[in-house]
């Protein structure tokens, strides 16, 4: 029988009771899965007095997350305090300097600071792992670093803030407007401090590019990931495109192309009837395709006490077993720096444009499309009303260099009301 | 660098000429992810000039698969060709015994000779994986012995069978009636030469048996799977079953209950917006279930030569990579017996019978499922012809017990001109 593998944990929130509870409650499945015992010998968070619903004693506090981090009798440091800097990255450097290895949940840390700390860990030799930053409980870094390694991967995509599929789901099932339903989101608590994280896209892409990292062996580069919140979509565009049969989700697209590395976190039209248009409420999906393997889809919970101790204790477990891997799948030194690219992979787009009611306004805009290169595929133009008129537009296959030529040029015709809104059609 | 990863390969079909072109043609992919060279040493098959598609030049060949699995050049057997017994079986054995790591897509194997082949394995310190024995390119082995490592697990259920579920889908939107899709499968070359292993259930009762083992840590036990195949679903069933919001699925079922190990593998009705009703064509899915996670659900293509070439690589990578573990997730040894049980989960169920058209038919039924304790949620009778009378009925949660005894007495009755089908209700 091996040593037991001794634990570190810095961050006592739900995820962190959530770990203590399966280390605590589980340890004869844990210790008949991995040979050893997994015993917890420190912990450390903001608060020492707090009733957590567990128990903790037997385990040594310590107030500083440093010195939890490099106690002599902690194997792992379990980071589950959050935040990009501060704490969380000064621990978990000290740890691995130590040479300990560190399992985290923390994709804003990572999402900024994933390559140096991916080559901290293997000049240590020591390992960084991060299953539950992205996901929830739903496997997907390792089915990417590990089950589909013997492919060339050709895209990921996924829904991976609830939150956002929560309320765009929300306002077509019951046919209330953004902001009424963000409104209900808050009083859920769904939402984090600062919900720009969450309906902003930040949240979400933060995860693409840890995904996008591992798919195509390059260095994470979440400041080239295309940006783009749920804020502007109204209850009519989801109306529409249901009509038209597609839904909207907040859906992150990686992709390798002959140009660089396409990085979108954005509202797009998906088809209704594709696993990503059927995915309903706070459920997370993630879609990766291989040249070897096709389309591979995996759905779960992305969030939540036991979910996300789930994926924690997956890393745990792995290192348990011996199992030692690098962080992105290959050695950190061995990324590629990101050449980003712009959309370019072509795809139709959805336009929602409120016209001013007078003759020629839509000739206008088509020529303008048509000027950009951009046929039309499908057009509606809705009843006047006090003196402008909708129109939707959806284009046939185009490249978001066209469109943005298009989009340009449409404030001279002086045929638009307003500023129109474009989304992207993701075949899925 | 480390030393190459030196392969021997027996079985050139579909998948062997799929794992070939891998190596040879992603040769620095694979470099690049496992930190060293993959080469191929050997190889067999039963015929050996034969155009293949791939160069072969520079494998020395092997007649008999045994002496290519203890070759001294090969450091692992990647066995794929089929059959539970005979060569493969002596093969793998023989591998073991030398010490060779074995990789295999061979299911029958391992549903039938697991436990022993996983105990040569862990006595000779090799390691045993199959990811591509279940579920083909989903990474299903991976998540469940390690992704989800965490968990309790406390339902597995999967459509494993893409011949079955395209034979249901398309007798639903075409309309057809089940020989004619059966023959248009077999024209098509999606049977096994005995189609019974496809349409009996037998090759995806193999897999769930698979599941089954890792997910409660018990013995492989196949001839403890009910089996029940879809020869006998009309096309009337599964337009009743849509019309009450079901699809039928050739569903298996693994659950661990207070009385033993339950593992099902039969045609059940399943909600038509759960991922597993929606599910078209051939393509899989494993749904897991989780103590700490939830549901998590994996889809994907379920054979072909990319799917299981990747799966196959898989196995390989993580060798490459040093990762070792136990075939079923824990030692073999201490994987524990079955008690097997049969169906003590309720469940409502959906019954079809024929009844003679003469008065009180109905109403003896309905005694006789009231006598056995059985409610009745929904009843539909058809209009009369040729002297009998089709009836449906839905029945609320009962055990599969109290059905088969509603079953067994109701010939007494002289109620019925035929035999009943009786399909479960999994909740998905």
């Amino acid at each position: 029988m091996s040593d037991p593998l001794r634990l570190g944990i810095a961050g006592l929130g739900t995820v962190g009771v959530g770990v203590v509870k399966i280390v605590r409650q589980k340890a004869a499945m844990l210790q008949s899965r991995t040979g050893r015992e997994i015993t917890i010998s420190a912990i450390s968070a903001r608060t020492r007095d707090k009733d957590r619903g567990v128990s903790l004693t037997g385990y040594a506090w310590e107030d500083d997350p440093v010195t939890l981090a490099t106690r002599d009798d902690v194997d792992v440091f379990v980071e589950l305090m959050g935040g990009s800097d501060g704490p969380a990255k000064a621990a978990t450097e000290a740890a691995l300097a130590a040479g300990k290895d560190v399992v985290t949940a923390n994709k804003a840390m990572l999402a900024l600071h994933g390559q140096s700390l991916a080559e901290a860990a293997e000049s240590a030799g020591a390992v960084l792992r991060f299953e539950a930053a992205v996901a929830g409980g739903i496997p997907v870094i390792k089915s990417l670093t590990e089950g589909l390694a013997g492919n060339e991967i050709t895209r990921v995509m996924g829904v991976m803030n609830g939150t956002c599929n929560y309320i765009l789901t929300r306002m077509q099932s019951a046919g209330l407007p953004y902001e009424e339903v963000f409104e209900e989101a808050n009083q859920l608590g769904f939402l984090e401090a600062d919900p720009e994280l969450d309906v902003g896209g930040i949240d979400a892409g933060h995860k693409l590019a840890l995904l996008a990292s591992i798919a195509y062996g390059t260095q994470v580069a979440f400041s080239e990931v295309e940006l783009e919140g749920i804020g502007q979509i109204t209850i009519e565009d989801i109306r529409q495109a249901a009509d038209m049969g597609y839904r909207i989700k907040l859906l992150g697209v990686a992709q390798l192309t002959g140009r660089g590395l396409e990085q979108r976190m954005s509202p797009c039209l998906v088809p209704d009837s594709s696993p990503l248009g059927q995915l309903e409420g706070g459920t997370n999906m993630v879609v990766i395709e291989g040249d070897q393997v096709g389309q591979i889809v995996l759905r779960g919970a992305g969030a939540g006490e036991g979910p996300t101790a789930s994926a924690v204790l997956s890393d745990v477990i792995d290192i348990a077993r011996g199992t030692r891997l690098s962080t992105f799948g290959q050695p950190a030194t061995t990324l590629r720096p990101v050449t980003p690219a712009r959309a370019t992979a072509p795809a139709p787009y959805y336009l929602r444009m409120l016209l001013q009611d007078r003759p020629g306004a839509l000739a206008k805009i088509a020529t303008t499309l048509g000027e950009a290169g951009i046929s039309i595929d499908r057009m509606r133009q809705y009843g006047h009303s006090s003196g402008t008129a909708p129109v939707l537009i959806v284009t046939h296959k185009t490249t978001r260099a066209s469109l943005d030529e298009a989009l340009v040029a449409m404030p001279a015709t002086k045929a638009l009301a307003e500023a129109p809104v474009a989304l992207r059609i993701e075949e899925a």
